[in-house]
């Protein structure tokens, strides 16, 4: 397979649908990037977007740590990463570790949808990414104490994804030919009649 | 406060950011329903943008339970949520509840982004209703343990957030002062500085 980031590109994009958001068609997670850097504002436009998120009581309950290649807290989240991972996100220019505060700040008490808002928040960054045509890999393959650990994150705050933030680059360039037929396989899913009930476990008329 | 419907969507924007993908400055969260019914069509394509989330392996863990207003799902769902929100939910056209497979389906192991990958996909759905020109509502406030029973959802799948769906109404027609107050108020987020870390703690310099 010699696709190129392009071809790869539209490869990757959800079979159209008329009236959908088209970032949300057009996302997908690369793991191939290009040398080109993220602006600062391009990193403040996906932060931005992540705080508009919906969240349990408003409380807003993520918090992002961002580090840039060559910098002490990329390379620590990059560290805490299982083996298949490592093959490929150190090329990224930017990891991002989200993190949510499991109790609420009025009171104390724990707030049972701070992952939850979390998972909102990350694919809102998600988004905003695609939309400014960068790419980005949300991973849960890493160890979350060695993380915690080195980059001092309170035990009140659950730990979320790793997410790669850059701009797609050739799938050629990936380290190994698994990474490579990964990245030139179309995405995906399960279809609506099996995630959409209209009781539990009976398919939806919709 | 007798501010109109457009009135309210308008104050409800996030301030203007160039190169924000709208939905996400636009989204917000309303308790006031018009008469206006959801098409099958719509319906559909608010689940089909939440079938693209990510999720870790992508496990798809999200099922939605869906009741147009009218069936048993729907009375279900609306019976299980707290008297706040009963106090306006009943006149949304449709009512989702969003639960989460806790266990990967290839070995049975904990999946512990199961309520992560819910969020995102919830954010997704009201992402897409937004470009619809629909509004959504998402809940914590509802007895878990009720609607778990009366909707037979399995110990092994995880409760998020129940959605209210449909048009946005005016205000002046919510029932009671306090939901009227809610309604006609800007919505706020923390500033980037509280929610960006270079390391812990430390506010990110983007």
């Amino acid at each position: 397979m010699s696709l190129t980031a392009t071809e790869v590109h539209n490869l990757k994009k959800a079979p159209p649908v008329e009236g959908m958001l088209p970032v949300i068609h057009e996302r997908w997670s690369a793991r191939s990037f290009s040398e080109r850097e993220v602006s600062p504002e391009a990193l403040r436009k996906v932060f931005e977007a992540a705080r508009w998120a919906a969240s349990s009581n408003n409380e807003q309950p993520w918090r992002f740590l961002v580090g840039r290649r060559g910098t002490e807290t990329f390379k620590k989240i990059y560290e805490s990463l299982g083996g298949f991972n490592r093959d490929w996100a150190g090329r990224a220019p930017v990891l991002i570790l989200g993190v949510a505060h499991t109790r609420f700040s009025k009171n104390g008490a724990e707030n049972r949808y701070a992952l939850f808002d979390l998972g909102a928040a990350s694919s809102y960054l998600t988004l905003q990414a695609a939309e400014l045509d960068m790419t980005t890999h949300q991973m849960a393959g890493y160890d979350q104490g060695a993380a915690r650990q080195a980059l001092g994150i309170p035990e009140e705050y659950a730990l979320g994804s790793v997410i790669a933030l850059g701009y797609q680059g050739e799938p050629a360039a990936l380290a190994n030919p698994t990474l490579i037929e990964r990245e030139t396989t179309a995405r995906t899913r399960k279809p609506l009649e099996e995630i959409v009930y209209s009781e539990w476990g009976k398919s939806a008329e919709i």
